[in-house]
């Protein structure tokens, strides 16, 4: 299946989730533990590992066709100027990802990653949320749709990440019709707005929250009235990864909260992601501490994009270069732990 | 001067070191300024490529020759019983680097970095510092010269690392004599001491402390009484790369423990070094406290060996990547941020 036609054909793709191949996981860590190296030294690195095993089945695991997925849309919401740069930015960010000039150019192309852009109806903005439901029944499953279908089966890593003026005030939205708090808890300051924007954007989201009371208790919902098209559609791809046991690098906030409706759809939903980092996006931190990940990398970045994911993939790269490419204890000839470091003194002088 | 003689020709080095160049510095602020992204939006990868210019002198700066430096040495007190291995794991390992199957060989070749691994005497270990100095005033004097002499000035940045069974004692023995608060502040399991090994640890190190207690309020000397010829070297070639004003990696504790005596003796001596990473090694998060230095990683990783810096390396390539490789505004069409983002109405729908 690659179209969604109803919320409840939707719901129950969101239900019906494989688990990962502990098997897998299971044989990376064997092979870590015969490596030339004190026992889990490698720390996250080789968590990393098995978790790749994990969802693609195999060990060790490939990282061989890895695609960055950025998905970019525009917002009705910007109207009300919840953002410090022009609506027009989302296209011409869009040209400037095809022309190669953009931060995730270059860093796709450091981390040996394919980058696919899909914009998104950009000439028809999303409804303004304080006024109406930021998409119908129809835009919001078309976006999910087209999110579910970027992924190809023969990925051995996604990395999702988006462009859309106005979508850090949807993605606050949507982080607090999950979990509550409001605007006051969730608006951040996005590209850079100032102290009287970033107090608009908590109005904008208390009154989008207020308006749409009625359809937030289902997260589906939730996100069709508040988000956008391109958080949507990264939905879908984090489903479609699910679905296909491929794991899924997530990028920022706005990621974040594109994600988070599968999860309260179901707890595990997100076990096949790995969140890239902690941005400097003011709600981000707390968003995944709610969904129980823990970030990478923390390096005060907030550009979206998939920036941070695909940063996080060259620490990715380097962990499974360990993995295959370590001697054993028993291939160096190197002495192993010892049981009882107290008996040491005959070898040690 | 490749070689010191004496401890008052070293100090004297010590603190004769040159300042980094702001205008290289200010040149690279200037381009990311011009960047199609929000302001600082890259965060530390920003600052990391700002951190290269002021130390090479260039802008941009540039990582076409990066050596990543590993010394070697034994410790007598690994008589006391101070590690989970035996003695003998140190010139197995170093052997280890030699045929390409350690962590290191693999996170240098996937960083694009050049490994060289200089043991250090390794069939004669350092005294038992518990027994009388480490090493001879010649010992610490030549190890650290060796190091001094091991950073080539064709280099765009180096990183330090190091190889020793029981160096983590060293190290810990080394922070306590600079910063206070003993064995039981600054002991770790190291590769993995159980608990009785930890505590022969903070043992050991008190002992220490209280035999060379006299010698201990200079940081040079503290280094040559209680630490080893690995960490005098690391000591050596972090102080050659800042009088050749070369941007250092350094790993973790051990690493970082061996260049504090630097920080000791002038406030200023490690600005042109980055932590890469804070290890799971207890102290190690204290030391980089007490030494102002902010870690670029958290990975949970306690292995040595330059393997955290590797690691990073990897970031500052991207981070370079995003400064000379993304287009301008004016370059890309893309409009700058707004003054006023309440006048947004009239072009965002």
């Amino acid at each position: 299946m690659t179209d969604f036609t109803s919320f409840s054909a939707l719901r129950a793709a969101c239900l019906d989730l494989p688990h990962g191949n502990h098997g897998a996981g299971s044989a990376v860590a064997a092979r870590e533990a015969t490596l030339t190296k004190p026992p889990k030294s490698l720390g996250r690195l080789e968590e990393l590992v098995a978790w790749l095993a994990l969802w693609q089945g195999v060990a060790p695991p490939r990282l061989d066709r890895i695609e960055i997925l950025v998905f970019a849309g525009n917002h009705g919401v910007t109207r009300q100027g919840v953002s410090a740069y022009p609506a027009e930015v989302t296209a011409q960010m869009v040209a400037n990802f095809s022309a190669g000039g953009a931060a995730i150019n270059q860093l796709a192309r450091a981390a040996g990653a394919t980058l696919r852009v899909t914009p998104l109806s950009l000439d028809q903005p999303t409804a303004d949320f304080t006024e109406q439901p930021a998409m119908s029944d129809h835009e919001f499953l078309a976006a999910v749709s087209a999110g579910y279908r970027a992924v190809s089966a023969e990925c051995d890593l996604i990395c999702l990440g988006e462009m859309g003026i106005g979508n850090t005030t949807a993605a606050a939205a949507i982080a607090a019709a999950l979990f509550g708090g409001g605007g006051a808890r969730w608006a951040g300051r996005g590209t850079g707005v100032d102290e009287a924007g970033l107090e608009r954007k908590r109005d904008v989201i208390d009154r989008g929250l207020a308006r749409h009371r009625d359809a937030l208790h289902q997260p589906l919902n939730a996100a069709a009235a508040l988000g956008g098209r391109e958080l949507a559609a990264i939905l879908g791809a984090a489903l479609a990864a699910r679905r296909q046991r491929i794991p899924v690098l997530l990028d920022g906030f706005v990621c974040t909260a594109a994600v988070a409706p599968l999860a309260r759809l179901r707890a595990d939903a997100l076990a096949h992601t790995l969140a890239a980092h902690v941005s400097a996006e003011a709600g981000h931190r707390m968003l995944l501490d709610e969904l129980q990940l823990k970030p990478l990398l923390d390096l005060d970045m907030r550009l979206g994009e998939a920036s941070g994911a695909a940063l996080a993939l060259n620490i990715l790269r380097a962990a499974l270069a360990c993995h295959t490419g370590m001697a054993t204890f028993a291939q160096a000839g190197v002495s192993d732990k010892e049981d009882d470091p107290a008996q040491q003194p005959k070898t040690a002088s």
